[in-house]
């Protein structure tokens, strides 16, 4: 019996994640119910709870913290916990409408992730948690009962960068690489310090497609999601010296060069202009931006979300070929989307670009809904966008 | 000027996670180059830092912290860290071996995945980072100049639990689904806590099946990695009152009730027993006897890493039908693996277990090598029984 006890408590303080409030009783035996070891191995704090009434209570175990707080885009700021039993924080908020919202929690000034939420934000520089509230009725962003596609990820090498890479790929539901139906194909590309599993992670692209496609909203279509900062391994291998955070014409040679070839290679797909488009938000916008209005050989649909281009800049890209002359565009593109939430911080760059473009007679849709930067923008972007590409 | 130093400094402190040590010059102007830009949107602090000696410096950002210390599987105990300019805590650890290490930093004894690190160990009961430190040679866990297999996130309705869920698949390179090859499967289930992406992303098991395989040294197979733990999301809508972390019944009825349909409906596998294993880490271990030993019918290839199995438990399940009868396996079962390292806490239940086997004349592989209850054993368990598998 000793032994078992010692084993379990060693089990117990292994898993150094899950709090251990239970003690092993003198009734535990060797034939260990599924109710005792529940006890000994109690879950860990339960964080996020989401609640009947819609509120979400979030929970931070850290006994010794002076202060806790929750760092919540659901909220206008920084918001203190509530110290409780056991040393576990505590707050409930309501947030405004269901939707994805990432949070951290500030433990005397240390920002953390929740350790109870397997749910992470894919980033190189910050780790957040992602509180998935959902409502009464499910939203485009939440899984429905309609067929599924998949996501994958998937290995190349990159004859660009000198590297192994990876990408994500999303595949509607019913795709079959040995039927007669070829796709079209969406690049999406995420934001600064994001990775090619952000669109996935935290945009939920797959439910959003999945759930337009079933009711006939979007056309079926592949969506490549590459990683557009090869930098930090390219500098492990000695393919570069120095970081540079905003090489859009590397990352535009790597999709056009290494990740198209790839997926034309693997996917049956339609390979003409009019089957393709690229799209991103923020850094991806601007990515988008270059790499659409760059190559209109390529691609025929560009949008970019909340791009982050600054002041007018946009005046010289197209006059010194970073982008197509602005007079040739409404003969070479099928759609030239623009979107920006008038609480973003890049709001009037893109009211600028809006104006040119208006005033040189290029025709583009321009949406400015509420908002900010956010992730919670962003979902609502690519569902209008996936909605208008490829008709 | 002064509108675009208002956005770009906007846009440096939204990415919070990066580190600002750069701030606009007089000489910045509208047409931003590339160095301007790479200096105002630094990268964030580098961490880790893997150094051409074998060496690998960690470095966190803590201006206000009182002590830093590394958390790291690739060192006896926590140690404490050096502080450095701009509030950078930084040290410099060369490990044994190259190997994937876990690792945290403790910020005034807050733990905290490493910011700068995209590499997260997947997990619903803390966050660790993880350390990719490779060799002068790829190992087995490496990627390789080999063709690459997929891991594709799959979603589907399981009855069992009566929520919808989501498990990861891989699948070799060249696999075809309208091909005549028809693969047996290996259904690989994580650790407690772990996820249905541990395997993979800590695992790297796509790595050890491509580089195996593309040696001729594994069989070409199907591995599928089920979500051990459905209970959160089964509280959440209503399905179970309480959280069970150790029931393996529920687990097994899943396996072979919703997830072996789904992927004999979606996948082109061979459907014999002979063709099935199931294996698994820890609780996971646990989970691949129950369903394993307790399913002959449906599993001739049993595999247990380091399972949680508690004190002489073993005896009363082969006795009270969780497991077939001891005298049927060796008829029945085509493989039954166990191993664990000599350090683990769960040797003497595995080193007990293995004695039961004996007497009992059931042939058998019990593999004791050095280590404990870690990741790095793990990768070395699974390149093994791979090799075993379906030969």
């Amino acid at each position: 019996m000793k032994n078992i006890v010692r084993t379990l408590l060693a089990a117990a303080l292994l898993l150094s994640g899950l709090s251990l409030y239970a003690q092993p009783q003198a009734g535990d035996n060797q034939r260990l119910t599924p109710q005792v070891m529940a006890r000994l191995f109690p879950a860990g704090v339960v964080s996020p709870e989401y609640n009947a009434d819609g509120s979400v209570t979030f929970r931070c175990q850290a006994p010794q913290a002076k202060k806790v707080s929750l760092d919540c885009q659901m909220l206008p700021a920084e918001t203190p916990m509530t110290p409780g039993e056991n040393g576990v924080w505590s707050i409930t908020v309501t947030p405004g409408k269901p939707d994805i919202y990432p949070y951290a929690f500030v433990v005397d000034g240390t920002k953390i992730a929740d350790p109870n939420n397997a749910l992470i934000f894919p980033n190189e520089g910050f780790k957040y948690s992602l509180a998935d509230v959902r409502g009464a009725e499910p939203s485009v962003q939440d899984i429905q009962d309609v067929p599924h596609g998949k996501v994958s990820y998937r290995f190349y090498h990159s004859n660009t960068c000198g590297i192994d890479r990876v990408l994500t790929v999303y595949t509607p539901a019913g795709y079959d690489p040995a039927g007669s139906e070829k796709l079209p194909v969406l690049y999406l590309i995420h934001g600064m310090t994001d990775t090619y599993e952000t669109w996935f992670k935290v945009g939920h692209m797959n439910n959003i497609l999945d759930n337009l496609i079933a009711k006939g909203a979007a056309k079926r279509m592949i969506v490549v999601m590459p990683y557009a900062n090869p930098y930090p391994e390219m500098i492990r291998q000695g393919k570069a010296q120095m970081y540079n955070a905003m090489d859009t014409d590397l990352v535009s040679k790597e999709i056009l060069n290494d990740v198209k070839p790839f997926i034309e290679a693997n996917y049956k797909v339609k390979t003409d202009a009019a089957s393709r488009a690229v799209a991103g938000f923020s850094l991806g916008g601007r990515q988008a931006l270059a790499c659409g209005l760059g190559n209109p050989k390529d691609f025929k649909w560009v949008c970019a979300m909340a791009p982050a281009i600054f002041g007018e800049e946009y005046k010289a890209n197209f006059q010194n070929g970073v982008y197509a002359p602005v007079n040739s565009l409404n003969k070479n593109l099928k759609l030239l989307w623009l979107g920006t939430g008038t609480s973003d911080f890049l709001i009037e760059a893109s009211r600028s670009l809006d104006g040119f473009l208006t005033e040189n007679g290029v025709k583009h849709t321009f949406y400015t809904p509420d908002g900010g930067h956010t992730w919670m923008n962003c979902r609502d972007y690519l569902a209008r966008i996936v909605q208008l590409l490829f008709k």
